[in-house]
């Protein structure tokens, strides 16, 4: 499935699902382009991987459960960055390389289009007719909710993610891990193979992952010559370099091995191709980000793991 | 089911489902103490007058699908108040008697209070076991989705309302009969009755009530004093108040004579407990009302028909 089909499904669905009212250049506006869509690229190739046929009878319909996932976790995504970049929370102005939705459209029609966006990925899934839809949502619910991404984001706003480093890691695993476990477990989940020692693996290697790409995403936030206040202050690389490094370390070579031991090929692949192009930016721009670490720490030892990457 | 018992079973859900973590008071104080508790009242007394077998199991268990269901609206309403109160869309200062949420714990606890409110309906909903859940999920999430609820929130705030009297009514019938539509034709689904033409005739019912408490809850409004720049602009009473009565006269007797062809006994009691509290706000406060309609209507006749209510 390339970003281009993954992005149609996105537009189809919208297409569906919003109302004929302007309002949709909102809608359209938060979500269009795609950003990287490495989370619906996770659904696909998780599927790829557990089930081949199921996946080539998938990707031909776009009301497959997990064509339907894949589109759900990327509204929900787009929910998030929405209702994060509002004044009232992390008050952003660029998303994506352009002006934040609630620049262009006012701050009620961003609101607005993140409750919708939030309701559109779970009317998306209670469309899905699959065995497992429930328990999928059972699940969706829960790592999204109260006790899940939205607790990462209480975390990061009230600064406790800040405190000590084991803070920074359980926000991460909330905040940026559970959407991407989501992709992953929900995938596996809907391809039915009631795998449970899989599973338990699946739900291991999609933490470890979504934690180490948050990490190398603030990391490369750092090739960013001025950075904002509330970025210094939650920046684990800024505040605790050598920590960050070996976690970085150490949840990429587990995660790896995790993927390696599930054979997750195609997976692999997907995370693989998004890493490259994290080590391009981090590696074209090694100068700054060495400059606001301050000499603190070695970056070599990332950047040959990045590299080497299965 | 007491509004009491209600509430108590508003806070165990609560109590399971939140963090263990300060945030937690922003999240009741958005929902406890309960409000009217109509719409979760409205679940219960549907299932009474259904299926009463089924009504004495379901109270007894705050994991049944009517009780996760009657939690489910409610929260959901929790949140749309949450949202709607913020100083970029109705910037309200008071909510049932006590200063709006993010006057007290700021604004992004009360914007993502609000969205864990919004996927804790779902949470909800997804624990049900029972065989058309996943089917209340679809009615659910388009009901109160971007071409539903929060479709009239974009009319209400865009003033698109306001440009005729058609467009109100519209409003009414996505931003508050869709709820309580939900609550009415969400419990008709999960008794399980299975009957089309109850369902059809439900439909209507509970559209026609939702338009009909909205039209009383704008006259009602008008008990006040001073009203705000918004509500002044919206409010049909103000802007059309002879059509205004006559929807509302012609709503109110509709839905009426629907309930008694249905034989909604504990339905029509719950509804009509709730318009003689309505009546009491009206009839104290018919002077200050008076005053606002400016002597362009007679009252009377809403009001005798509200005392007559069944």
């Amino acid at each position: 499935m390339s970003p281009q089909e993954i992005e149609n499904t996105l537009r189809a669905h919208l297409d569906h699902l919003l109302p004929h009212h302007k309002i949709r250049e909102a809608y359209e506006y938060a979500t269009l382009p795609g950003g990287k869509l490495f989370r619906p690229g996770l659904v696909w190739s998780i599927l790829s991987d557990l089930d081949k046929d199921l996946y080539q009878k998938s990707v031909r319909n776009i009301y497959s459960p997990h064509a339907l996932l894949a589109s759900a976790v990327e509204f929900h995504h787009s929910y998030t960055l929405l209702h994060d970049d509002l004044p009232c929370m992390d008050d952003d102005t660029i998303r994506r390389g352009k002006a934040c939705t609630h620049l262009v459209f006012g701050q009620w029609q961003a609101l607005l289009a993140g409750d919708g966006l939030l309701n559109l990925s779970y009317q998306l899934l209670a469309k899905g007719n699959h065995p497992r839809m429930l328990e999928l949502i059972r699940f969706f619910s829960w790592a999204l909710g109260p006790k899940g991404l939205i607790h990462g984001q209480v975390l990061d706003l009230s600064l406790e993610m800040t405190l000590n480093f084991e803070n920074t890691i359980r926000t991460h695993e909330l905040k940026t891990a559970r959407l991407i476990q989501v992709a992953i477990l929900g995938s596996a989940i809907l391809s039915d193979t009631k795998n449970v020692a899989n599973e338990k693996k699946l739900w291991k290697f999609s933490k470890l992952l979504g934690i180490n790409f948050q990490l190398i995403d603030d990391l490369s936030e750092l090739a960013t010559e001025s950075l904002s206040e509330h970025e210094i202050s939650v920046n684990p690389w800024l505040h605790n370099p050598e920590i960050a490094i070996h976690s970085t370390i150490k949840t990429l070579s587990d995660f790896n091995h995790l993927s390696q031991d599930l054979k997750l090929t195609k997976t692999n692949k997907t995370v693989s191709e998004y890493y490259q192009k994290m080590l391009s930016i981090i590696t074209l721009e090694q100068a700054t980000i060495e400059k606001h670490l301050n000499k603190k720490i070695e970056l070599t030892p990332v950047i040959l793991l990045m590299k080497n990457f299965s």
